[in-house]
């Protein structure tokens, strides 16, 4: 066994991990009928000791999990080797380096496959560090020094709206009274929003019940998706709003569905049940667009960002007032570092942030980065809470824990992604048991 | 052999075909430093009779050609068995159903690795589309109905600024003297201008000498690459400016180096010896940033096009003023049908279209575009210059030909994407003849 002194990154595995969701519609909205939901999961293997591993992930619905584990793999070389106290002390150097390289820029630059894989390996490097401290990525951000965070950011591209210093003023000031806020979260949790009632697939009944069930467990925001027939949106927004009452937020969510003039339009005939956001209105990239709906639908909120890109665009949507609501993935942008410079462009801008998550351990992930703003950025959960949907997170070592409607902090070392080795077993693709044996069935005679 | 009403794509061949163009600095920029060029290359297979296939490919630098590869090889099942009359009718039809594949969308979307695959293999499409009609791609296009063209595009988020009306507005009025265009398209050919003067890697010698043969050979533009240190950028244009004239125009390409201060900065100090446009001053995804940009560093021209990587952004470069010239890639969108919807929007807008070549067998591919556009949409040259650069032409079947700083049309059917199987074969990686011989010697003792 190595002292940490020496340890190095000997290996990366790479995983290919597929649950068959589409088989019961959950997870469906008006873009994407038939998830499922999978996860190119990343293990950095150590010579540390035994325990000492980075454990990732990029999530994906499905076909195209190979090609992203292609793309993980080709990043293998430039891991191999690499000392553990040097990448730990700088994660955000990791990123840096396998964003720069120069061919494999060509490929986004910084979107796409190749980001999502560079994001799926460097937050195996965060998860290793946090381990390494001791602590749950939250609070390893929160006690963090302000220069050293300030220096795992990447300013390439975003110095007209953040620089280095902003970065250290923002981060500084969020250190006061950061104790007692970390006292706050321990006690209460961080605010969760619901989104399982809402799936395009369920029926009327099944919506009304799960959006009372939903307040019934302490939920003071349910979500709805919306986007593929007007009379149907209407009908369900209605229907649940009747059964939550007028003191509940509803979100409404149309996954990129339409153009802009439909997203006003569609708003607009949703208004008299109160939508509090409509979600992702029109295309992840259409920022201008993005600024003509809000313009139109106020006072409902824009709220997107789980398909954006980088933080270039986030960037943009802030300062052309496109959005009221910024939506972080744990698992798209370049690792841990850019969601932190996407946080502290939020915060710059004072827009609150309400990351997605769901999927396959992205609520474990993302939980981390919003109790990390509450206790040492922003400081505030006023209109902010984290998306929540109860599916998959018994495959996780460490899933999460929801109380009367909240997350509850997590106090184990890392990043909350490390997924059970029974679960990778049987749900690894195509070879898992569950795969190998649905493989041996007809297809005409598969469930569902 | 079948009859072509029966006739089926049967297989898709995909091969990751590498040139080391590294070794010799060739196509070197500030972000570029050691690029082996490089195709993912696809032939679509027929029973239609032996000659009938598809050829296309998408470019890339190098490291991840085989993600690439791996990429298209995933959209393999989606095209085996359709029929050729169906698909060649109707090329957007494929484009479209890749695109919107509800689970490869979660990979972009339509940005990246994937878009670039269904790039690749929409392309194959095209060119079989073509090459049944036995007519070059430019005349294809140039040939074919208003209202069937319009119908190859997706309006998908882009409605706002092109709708189907306008685009077969913009094609019955770009019909008028097509004939006469045709014509002298036929007898001068397209003008083109010369990046192969400007590599980074070069010497100032390097650089004087060639930018004087361009003008020679009968070009009115050259191109030299920025953005590593300032000092070396002002000698080198001055050195230029002198060898050329004042009558020559040389625009200056950043390639995504700079931040907006340092674009606005850095291309002032260059302004004395008068550059044409600055190309790629800052990150493709930054709207806004090169609308900044273009206000601050008039009258030189602000160019950008060949990282863009969807109709929305350039859509929106094009909404908010961003740039004077609009640089088209022929194999980054999702296939001509989306370089449709952008020569398109560029037409509606007014603004000249540019577009980028080089690499490995984007000057035979794109040269289709432009003259397309002049024959049957913008209808003039005015401003407009294909880029040109020497290397690696002698891989292909249809190379493009160059007389007097212009491309010749060329004649033969298809879209000129077809490579010389003798050239894969030492090119394919790794196991071509080049690459395999390459590998057996030492990493020490090879080439450069």
């Amino acid at each position: 066994m190595n002292t940490s002194r020496t340890a190095r990154i000997i290996d990366v595995d790479v995983i290919d991990v597929r649950f068959p969701t589409s088989r019961e519609f959950d997870g469906s909205d008006a873009m994407n009928p038939d998830p499922d939901y999978s996860a190119a999961y990343v293990v950095l293997r150590t010579n540390a000791d035994e325990q000492m591993e980075g454990h990732a992930f990029t999530f994906t619905i499905g076909r195209g999990n190979d090609v992203q584990a292609a793309a993980i793999a080709t990043l293998r070389e430039r891991l191999v080797g690499l000392s553990v106290d040097a990448v730990c002390a700088d994660p955000g150097s990791v990123s840096h380096t396998l964003v720069s390289d120069s061919q494999l820029r060509w490929l986004g630059p910084e979107k796409g496959v190749m980001h999502m894989a560079i994001d799926a390996v460097v937050n195996a490097v965060w998860d290793l560090a946090a381990k390494r401290a001791g602590k749950p990525m939250w609070k390893f951000l929160a006690d963090a020094d302000p220069e050293w965070l300030a220096d795992q950011i990447d300013y390439r591209y975003i110095q007209d709206a953040l620089t280095r210093d902003d970065a250290v003023a923002l981060l500084t000031k969020g250190k006061d009274d950061a104790a007692d806020r970390e006292a706050q979260l321990l006690a209460q949790g961080y605010p969760a929003y619901m989104t399982s009632p809402g799936w395009l697939g369920y029926s009327d009944e099944k919506v009304v019940r799960l959006s009372q069930q939903a307040v019934a467990d302490g939920f003071t925001q349910i979500k709805l998706k919306v986007g593929a027939d007007l009379a149907d949106d209407i009908r369900r927004l209605r229907a649940a709003r009747t059964a939550v009452g007028p003191g509940i937020r509803i979100a409404v969510d149309a996954n990129q569905r339409w153009s802009i003039a439909e997203a006003i339009e569609w708003t607009g005939a949703l208004a008299d049940a109160g939508p509090y956001w409509i979600e992702e209105p029109t295309s992840p990239d259409d920022i201008l667009g993005h600024a003509a709906v809000r313009k139109a639908v106020a006072p409902v909120k824009v709220a997107t960002g789980e398909h954006v890109h980088n933080r270039i665009v986030f960037k943009q949507l802030l300062q052309c007032g496109a959005i009221d609501i910024l939506q972080i993935d744990a698992a798209r942008v370049g690792g841990v570092n850019e969601n932190l410079a996407i946080l502290l462009l939020a915060a710059k801008f004072g827009v609150p942030v309400c990351p997605h998550a769901g999927g396959v351990g992205l609520c474990e992930l993302v939980q981390h980065l919003s109790m990390f703003d509450f206790v040492a950025l922003s400081g505030t959960t006023e209109n902010r809470v984290i998306e929540y949907v109860d599916h998959l997170h018994e495959h996780f070592v460490d899933p999460v824990v929801i109380v009367r409607g909240h997350y509850s902090a997590p106090s184990r070392p890392g990043f909350s992604a490390q997924m059970h080795p029974g679960s990778i077993a049987v749900h690894r693709y195509p070879d898992g048991t569950f795969w190998a044996s649905d493989q041996a069935v007809p297809k005409e005679m598969r469930k569902n």
